[in-house]
């Protein structure tokens, strides 16, 4: 990971970035639930989804993490994970969007 | 609790009963769920809806316990909370009805 600076700028960009892929990430699982729910006809459809969410959730709290020092690997996999595109990252510095580019590129994501 | 015996044509009155609770609880719970989760906004209110039916999940696995020496217990339960009425018990003999009435005045249902 990059050891550098983030300027105030860029502090603002990254943050507008991760609300955007945060609430593209929210409105897509609520819908899907939504859609699960409905489909539901049984109590064992209901308890694989209630175990569906409880991943979910352990995911979504692991993987938004605003932190400097793991910024960089978040975005990527956001990224990576279609939740964001490199144009929500435009104004940060050349070697952050190298970086970035370069981690998303070595994520599989499904 | 009564420790009599259950006949064969009562062990096909209490299943047929135990069914009927359940088919009934698990659709009020499916349209409770179906509702909630419409109504849900953000992962907030998607994580309260995991931990309802988790909760859900646990008391419904504890509640339909289809033993013949608990099975007073369980219908007192149902009735209790609404999910029986007396009259699907019929044809049960007035030993076990009588119990299983005293015992479901002596629980509290929400």
């Amino acid at each position: 990971m990059t050891n550098k600076e983030w300027s105030k700028q860029e502090k603002e960009i990254a943050r507008k970035a991760f609300n955007v892929a945060y609430d593209r990430e929210q409105q897509a699982i609520l819908d899907d639930i939504c859609k699960r729910t409905s489909e539901a006809n049984d109590f064992a459809e209901l308890w694989r989804l209630q175990e569906y969410l409880t991943e979910k959730r352990i995911e979504i709290n692991e993987k938004y993490d605003y932190r400097y020092s793991v910024l960089d690997f978040v975005f990527a996999r956001l990224i990576c994970e279609g939740w964001l595109q490199e144009e929500d990252l435009e104004g940060l510095d050349d070697e952050k969007l190298d970086e970035i580019r370069r981690i998303s590129l070595l994520l599989e994501c499904g």
